[in-house]
């Protein structure tokens, strides 16, 4: 197991990496300790982590996207509390250097593992939530992933193309894009489907290939928004 | 559409059911505003506020249950935040009587529906949460559903059957229980299948007869429990 960095290098890297300082450093330690470390392990704490972070970011996605409605904000959030975002957050603000594992979980590499480097960046949260309240959770949840969440795209763009492309023409009171199976391909294992896309008032036409029909109608509907004019590309 | 309540009525009413009075009553407009009746509907401050209860409730039974794994926890707040639990606490608090809902709705009897009345007292707390801040929204939570989350049972009862019968042996360092398949009967479409459940140290069998196995099992694990002596019954 490793050993517990000294306090005030651990004081400082909290402050550094978080923006928080523990007013009771126990708490940091328990988020810090993996359960294979034994005793006052994290998995509470994720429990309680996990609920600020997605509260705190749908407060900020709630604010910054004051247009979307709830199902975009839903989807916007869906990708930034993925497990895969989380690691790779916890990855940059070196958690992994810091975390407590038993002789086991050090062996095999856990301290790079995803899921753990994940669990703990939600553990340490919920351990800010207990050491000072949710709007010291929240404002470490603003430093850690903040520019994350300004960079995000808008809403809209999260939609998928045969969503997009239909709200695109329902707005200009134009006719509804027709999908056609035009062709189905290959063997029974393997099957390829051909769908077309046509869009009557522009006299366009795409065909997406995939190995399901939706997927072909979806790749139809993208390849179609790319060829509508430039205004109706650009808007939502 | 239901006109608004008059705004001391409302006032009073917000202050009697959630122990809040708004700084913006505007939000509590639309918090009560169903998508059916229009412009600023409540849509927005549903995700807010399930986010707020998700949150809040976490941290209530965080707090309330300390020897609670994260797999109880998710347990007891899942009951705690199911839509029928939701609900049925939003019919007590006379929430469908506020609710602004366009005419159609209205006619379908939109105001008394299980969905609608769950969204509504979510939106309310998202509203609570945007008018005074987190903690504002979090004693709101203690105000509606307080005495329904210490009326929860320890959180050990939440686990099935099994899971439980093992846990108390172990816990002992006792032997497991054995399941046997006893007897299979019925057509191929309605098999009913017997399965015994055997604890050794106390030389006690059971029974369990069901449409699957698995349930079969869970079945001679609960009669179980209740032959064990009453201090393990009791005791986790």
């Amino acid at each position: 197991m490793i050993p517990l960095r000294k306090a005030d290098e651990l004081d400082d890297w909290t402050l550094r990496s978080f923006g928080h300082r523990f007013a009771t450093p126990a708490l940091c330690h328990a988020a810090l300790t993996h359960r294979s470390a034994g005793a006052a392990h994290n998995e509470r704490l994720e429990f309680l982590g996990d609920a600020v972070l997605n509260c705190s970011v749908a407060r900020l996605l709630f604010d910054a996207h004051p247009h979307a409605d709830e199902g975009a904000l839903s989807r916007l959030r869906a990708t930034m509390v993925s497990g895969a975002t989380l690691a790779e957050i916890s990855a940059e603000l070196g958690v992994g250097e810091h975390l407590r594992l038993g002789a086991g979980e050090l062996k095999t590499g856990g301290f790079r593992r995803a899921s753990t480097l994940a669990d703990a960046l939600e553990a340490l949260l919920g351990a800010i939530y207990l050491d000072s309240g949710f709007d010291a959770a929240m404002a470490a949840v603003v430093h850690i992933m903040g520019r994350r969440i300004t960079a995000l795209p808008a809403a809209d763009t999260l939609k998928d193309p045969k969503t997009r492309l239909q709200e695109k023409l329902q707005a200009r009171g134009l006719a509804l894009p027709t999908y056609t199976l035009t062709a189905v391909s290959g063997d029974a294992h393997a099957q390829v489907f051909a769908v077309s896309c046509e869009v009557l008032p522009f006299a366009l036409s795409t065909v997406g290939e995939a190995g399901s029909r939706r997927r072909a109608e979806q790749l139809a509907a993208a390849k179609l928004l790319e060829l509508l004019p430039p205004e109706m590309r650009e808007s939502p």
